[in-house]
């Protein structure tokens, strides 16, 4: 769930405004049914429906037109691959399977049939949707811009669901992939780079427009057996770890030379740290595991799958998050990634990237 | 689902835009996977979990501030209590027990804290959601209104499910509750009359800001084994009733003396019989037994659930829907309830009574 009702156990200092009220809902409304194994409070919710072997897990994201993306930046077919994505992306960082969804779209007059449709081939791309089928969803009418909130399903392998609460001092912390990409895209479609042509410019605007769930990965991850918690990078890892760690009731420290950052935004203004630090929109995995394990879950790691960097570690410093610059200096982890409620609504364009604009 | 990617499989005569595509969606995506038993199509989405003993349902409902409600023709309390009620009322039209929801809010600034709070009193009220629990959701920020997507799963007693698909020729066609209350609800909030004091006034607010989903008699129709098909009434009579047919495959004909009318409204300037047939948002169930089990329907229905009335019949006559007037003249039933894509969007309050501006 993008600005998901999570991880909000305890909470010590200055909570953003959007974090009080999750961490409010869920106090409020924790698990009652015997059916359920985690509601409110991770990428997803859990639960098992009488009778069944598997987990089911069920997460949803909204997009908005203006927050979120903008029309005149991305296609049709471009969002829906977005949209189904980044629900996909959640249910990945549980380490479950895709299995079913529905869309809900709120649209406005103007809006073409073969807009809808363009819309939908995106959201069913075979290599996009990971098997999951659309079944069903509403279509409604909207007075501003285009809504789209999509309510993704999927089932557990061998009931081995990774929660974002497992996490224990010592756990060695690690991402996939590259961040800060996202955000470097969407700094170069605000600065009217949408044709970009160097190779840089093509992968970060192909991260920001269309990312990539990290299903398999999230999957063999959960399956390994290695693994402590787990959860996708959505609102940028210096929001999402302290989620990480809340949840977990364990503090953190991470290297910020080990870090994969994306190099090339250097040459587009960009600080690729505080993009990978900040910039959100990455959906990559977070995870924890245990240092015992650290090497034999290196090793067999498919090599196939986006790369697994080692960026820190958690320890017993309960809801303290800390970086080690380059050099050996250790500040705290500022909280300044996308907090929806904290953001000044005044046509920014998508979500997690606010920080740009400071 | 509202307005539901729905029974679109034969259309022969000028489709509305909706409709035409909810159809293009259905024909495109139909059902593949073995898990899923009915996919785009219905009220909501019907699947079974491997290994469980129950099917499993899903439906997703938005509901939009200028579109669909008025803040300050409600309450946020109510407005939840809506907002579940309208998804709740879908899993009632195939005879599911509520279990889960997600709730969706995109929320403009100046919405506060305290206002999440009281809706989410509202979604969650025990004597509302029937014992459906909130595991999750998302929160972001809107650039204009209020925007509320829920999705509901719930879950079949005994796998037995009712689709509009089952209806067949010779059956006989009933209605729960009354019908055309809500749209004398939304009249009276339109002509200023929120502070409305009288008994009937009172009722008609009622059903429209609070509309009672009709779980109990729901699940009775679904396990009694009497009935053939069933759908909730949301868009109104005269677009509801024509998706059955269509889905179905026969045509239909009801009685305009038979339909149980809100006559109350004829004191506010309204035609009973027309908010009856095109008011829409009555989520009372529509649904059509063999004439050989009517009687014994009528005599083993549960007293204290709300009263059903046979209004009428299908029939062979594929896609037509007549409705038989008081003197006895026969007329095709225009669809005259909410289209979405069709609906001007010049700040109607609330959908499906669309066509009280006409």
């Amino acid at each position: 769930m993008l600005a998901e009702l999570s991880s909000m156990r305890k909470r010590p200092s200055q909570p953003t405004s959007e974090n009080r009220i999750l961490e409010l809902l869920e106090r409020r409304y924790s698990a009652k049914s015997p059916l359920l194994e985690k509601g409110i409070g991770d990428d997803a919710a859990v639960f098992r429906p009488r009778a069944a072997k598997e987990y089911w897990l069920v997460t949803t994201d909204a997009l908005l037109e203006g927050i979120d993306f903008r029309r005149e930046w991305t296609t049709p077919r471009r969002l829906g691959r977005k949209a189904i994505s980044v629900n996909l992306s959640d249910l990945a960082a549980m380490g479950a399977k895709p299995l079913f969804f529905t869309v809900s779209l709120a649209l406005p007059r103007g809006v073409s049939e073969r807009w809808i449709l363009e819309f939908h081939k995106g959201t069913t791309e075979p290599e996009v949707c990971k098997g999951a089928q659309l079944i069903g969803g509403d279509l409604s009418s909207s007075q501003s811009g285009i809504i789209i909130s999509i309510t993704a399903l999927g089932e557990s392998l061998n009931r081995k669901v990774l929660y974002r609460c497992g996490g224990r001092p010592g756990d060695l912390l690690y991402v996939t992939g590259v961040l800060g990409r996202s955000a470097a895209g969407l700094k170069l479609l605000r600065s009217g780079g949408i044709g970009s042509r160097s190779r840089a410019g093509r992968e970060a605007l192909k991260a920001h427009r269309t990312p990539e769930p990290r299903c398999e990965a999230g999957i063999w991850l959960a399956q390994c057996g290695l693994v402590h918690c787990m959860m996708d990078l959505s609102d940028g890892l210096s929001v999402d770890l302290p989620r990480m760690c809340r949840a977990s009731g364990v503090g953190a420290e991470i290297r910020l030379a080990d870090i994969p950052v994306f190099a090339a935004s250097a040459g587009w203004n960009c600080d690729p740290a505080e993009l990978a630090l900040h910039g959100g929109e990455d959906y990559e995995l977070l995870f924890a595991a245990p240092r015992t394990k650290a090497r034999l879950l290196e090793e067999s790691y498919p090599s196939g799958f986006p790369r697994i960097t080692r960026i820190g570690e958690l320890n017993r410093d309960v809801g303290k998050v800390r970086l080690k610059e380059a050099g050996g200096k250790i500040r705290t982890l500022r909280e300044r990634g996308y907090d929806h409620f904290r953001a000044e609504s005044s046509g920014l364009d998508s979500g997690p990237q606010q920080k740009l604009r400071e």
